[in-house]
């Protein structure tokens, strides 16, 4: 930890209260003019930080910048994360495949503030404006088939959906293959990618999108789906910081689960968060169009649709609409 | 074509008789000069030229080079065909993936006369000298889901074993997933890589490595599998141009009978390659081991095994051995 990120830790130690120059001195061993010095910068980041005579400093408020050591933090789990928080970039999959390649190990994330080249399933555009939401590329390399890599599509849309459901008790919801909705309207998305040979995975992407503050003029106009943000369901902000300790914090937590049992462990959930269990659904192929009744997820993440003569059809793409 | 190639074209069409001067510089409209000029840069290619005053010159042996031009010239097929040659690599498939990474079109190949990090399937080694085999490593880009990928290595397992048979006439059989045998050793090995997301492929990299004039000595003595090469196998050298445009043609073919068919297409010959159909194998899983007879290929490229009980196990991944 860097000096600045010990003092900030020491701030939040103290919920708010304050804490004297001389102690901050103490327990990071520098000098009085440096933690002066370091708390100046602090603000210059936008640490609002009131300064006592004789109290010392105070965290009145952070600002909601996105930063490495504030994230992961007191992250107690089974994965070694390796954060990089970047200010703008295409796309950090893109940006994430490329260290996978060259063997970044598991537990690599990429944050962004801003993509310029951000992009959903199937190529889509992704509105990814700067400041608001959270873009993020987590690299796994579990041992597995690479028919089971979709599994972890799964695995991450359950861990986004926990986290929103944590932080705005929103009533979020899955919908197959790779969002989450709250309302019928897209509040995340998921991107995984994977590269493999015939009989292993070599890496999989966790690709996140997550609209948190995200204002209604912000939005593209052309929207493919109705979209919406934390902000706009619920007319509050969301920190960007505790929003991602809490993703990764469920994704450690349902990627230890996914190993020791299987993906059946990931699959009741997901099924859980879903609303179209039992429901009549239309999916659009490329080309042509189904009708049925959605009765679950298969092992390779397919959906199983009861179609009106009762066999079972077995869904590896498509929209799905509720009807 | 460049000037070098034009004449290579005219001399094969020729078929070892004399062609003038004369005819060369009117076909492609150089100089006599020119032509001279040519040919001696051929000579120090390797090639071996006769030249005779009254009649011109005519090719009598071209060296065993890899040239671009000299394996896809005349190849008649759907695919655009894009060749690398390259003299040393770490491995084709690693420089190719960088390739597909930004963007190459399908079809683009690189050939290696030798690979430093040469590799066969779940990381292992695969002996890579100098001048005597084919390392090739071929992009696609087919419009299929994550799941059907393997397929592909059976098409080009296929491919391979056609190539080896047309130019060798060995009885080559296939060996699941992605090996060819000749009298139960390893004469070829394919290693197909994809780039996927949940619901389509990027890419897929066909990595095929064929024994052609490899001899005794040139194996590594710590193999996993006894292997052999055409050269051991029929005592005859194999010409790598003509061995690799075999290859390319069967490639194209099979994969035009692949989107146009479906893997049934595929499965039947890969299947007909197969001395283990009805046989009964032991399969070691990592860990365990099952036995059973082998009762054909799943749709994704699995071995469908059919135990002492009675039921079918799929195998994904595993070494099989007839007992």
């Amino acid at each position: 930890m860097t000096s600045r990120d010990q003092i900030l830790s020491l701030f939040r130690q103290q919920s708010g209260a304050f804490i004297s120059g001389q102690k901050i001195s103490q327990e990071l061993n520098i000098s009085r003019a440096a933690v002066w010095k370091q708390v100046e910068q602090l603000r210059q980041l936008g640490f609002d930080i009131e300064a006592r005579r004789s109290q010392g400093y105070r965290l009145l408020q952070g600002p909601d910048l996105l930063l490495a050591d504030e994230i992961t933090t007191g992250l107690t789990g089974a994965i070694d994360w390796s954060l990089d928080c970047v200010a703008d970039t295409g796309s950090t999959n893109q940006d994430l495949r490329q260290r996978a390649e060259k063997g970044a190990p598991e537990g690599t994330v990429i944050v962004a503030d801003r993509q310029s080249a951000g992009r959903g399933r199937l190529g889509r555009r992704w509105a990814s404006p700067a400041g608001v939401n959270l873009y993020c590329s987590i690299l796994l390399r579990p041992h597995i088939l690479p028919s089971q890599a979709p599994q972890l599509t799964f695995l991450s849309a359950v861990a986004a959906a926990r986290a929103l459901i944590e932080i705005s008790q929103l009533p979020v919801r899955v919908k197959w293959p790779n969002d989450l909705l709250v309302g019928g309207r897209k509040i995340a998305g998921m991107l995984n990618e994977m590269s493999a040979e015939t009989e292993q995975v070599h890496f999989v992407l966790l690709g996140i999108g997550v609209n948190l503050n995200m204002t209604a003029e912000q939005f593209p106009e052309d929207l493919r789906y109705p979209a919406t943000s934390v902000l706009l369901e619920s007319g509050r902000t969301i920190s960007r910081t505790a929003f991602t300790r809490s993703l990764l914090t469920h994704i450690d937590r349902l990627y230890q689960l996914y190993l020791d049992e299987g993906f059946w462990a990931i699959r009741r959930r997901w099924e859980g968060l879903s609303d179209l269990l039992d429901r009549t659904v239309r999916v659009d192929l490329n080309p042509g169009c189904l009708q049925g009744t959605v009765v679950g997820l298969d092992d390779d993440g397919a959906l199983r649709l009861q179609t009106a003569d009762g066999t079972i059809e077995r869904i590896l793409a498509g929209d799905v609409t509720p009807i």
